[in-house]
């Protein structure tokens, strides 16, 4: 019943250094009806960046409205030079057409998009524990004593908001990970409330 | 994570004729961690039934002392002459050691259980269409032209209830339909709010 079924609104997050980037990649690699969600962005578009394809590009003005239309599912404000936001009418669009959609937020903004759009499937991916955690920060050789402590403190904090997802996939080993998103779009595609023509279904009856 | 994981009630439900206890019968072949729920009854055993495998055996007035405790998710009263139920603390005990608990009901049956145990997973299984139901009520042979009608009308009612339900599965190919209710059971067991130690898995950030 796949073409009379909308689309889901996948959002995966977890805490800095969990490897959700290579879980989105791998996942987007193996699922062509997935797509990535195109962002509004007041920055300046670099060479060979495509509007509607790389950013939808705004200036602050544009973004400003937006913001107050609610056309927004999450947005943020980068070092106050720039937003960046997920707007809300290209996602409908994509899902209306049967696409599924895929967020690559942080906490925060997944929480926002629970709020906006509550069918949006809010995917946690957690460490297999801290301590692996901190040992890929630690690993990745890049940043100071400081800069891991305060990214290990703020990786807790997200933690706390485990419990407001809908699912928790541990990224363990990544094949397994992506499989259980897989999983998990699988089965939603398949709730009742996805269904399009359910009215139909029932008159038929 | 499966050892941290409360397993998951499961309710196939759907028209007479759509062939779920055939789903059933693959679902339990495959899957051995998944159980039928142990119903209780009024009726007599028949020889070779065991209690507590079979079936829990009940006196009516200890049936009816059950039903006024609210110890059932769902029971029903047989033509006036025997009461079948599953019994609420049999179904949470094997929740609670992590296997998944399948009631295969009919869907006023269903109705009860999610008013009682939100926490079920109701899963409709629909025919591919009103037409191939009718088809097969009539392929059986071996009812009358009345009972027909009457089963007919009785499953156009049931399918009004599809938008209650969680998920639905189009028994067309029987293995796909397994299929598809196996990945809702992978998928449900993913949700955050099945992890037991969810509270610990958070403190240890």
């Amino acid at each position: 019943m796949a073409e009379n079924t909308k689309g889901v609104l996948i959002v995966l997050s977890g805490p800095s250094g969990v490897g959700k980037g290579t879980v989105c990649k791998e996942l987007l690699a193996r699922n062509p009806q997935v797509k990535l969600s195109v962002s509004a962005t007041t920055r300046a578009p670099r060479p060979g960046e495509v509007e509607g394809i790389s950013y939808f590009f705004k200036t602050k003005e544009e973004f400003k409205r937006m913001i107050d239309a609610g056309e927004f599912l999450e947005y943020m404000d980068v070092f106050g030079m720039n937003y960046y936001g997920t707007p809300r009418a290209y996602v409908e669009e994509q899902l209306a057409l049967g696409n599924d959609i895929l967020l690559e937020i942080d906490v925060k903004g997944a929480m926002n998009v629970k709020r906006i759009a509550p069918e949006a499937v809010l995917v946690f991916i957690a460490p297999p524990s801290m301590e692996t955690l901190k040992a890929r920060l630690v690993g990745r050789g890049t940043e100071t004593e400081e800069a891991i402590a305060r990214r290990t403190a703020e990786a807790a904090a997200e933690m706390q908001l485990l419990p407001k997802y809908d699912y928790m996939v541990v990224n363990d080993v990544l094949t397994d990970a992506v499989n259980e998103v897989e999983t998990i779009l699988a089965a939603e595609r398949l709730r009742v409330d996805r269904c399009k023509d359910l009215a139909k279904f029932c008159k038929e009856a």
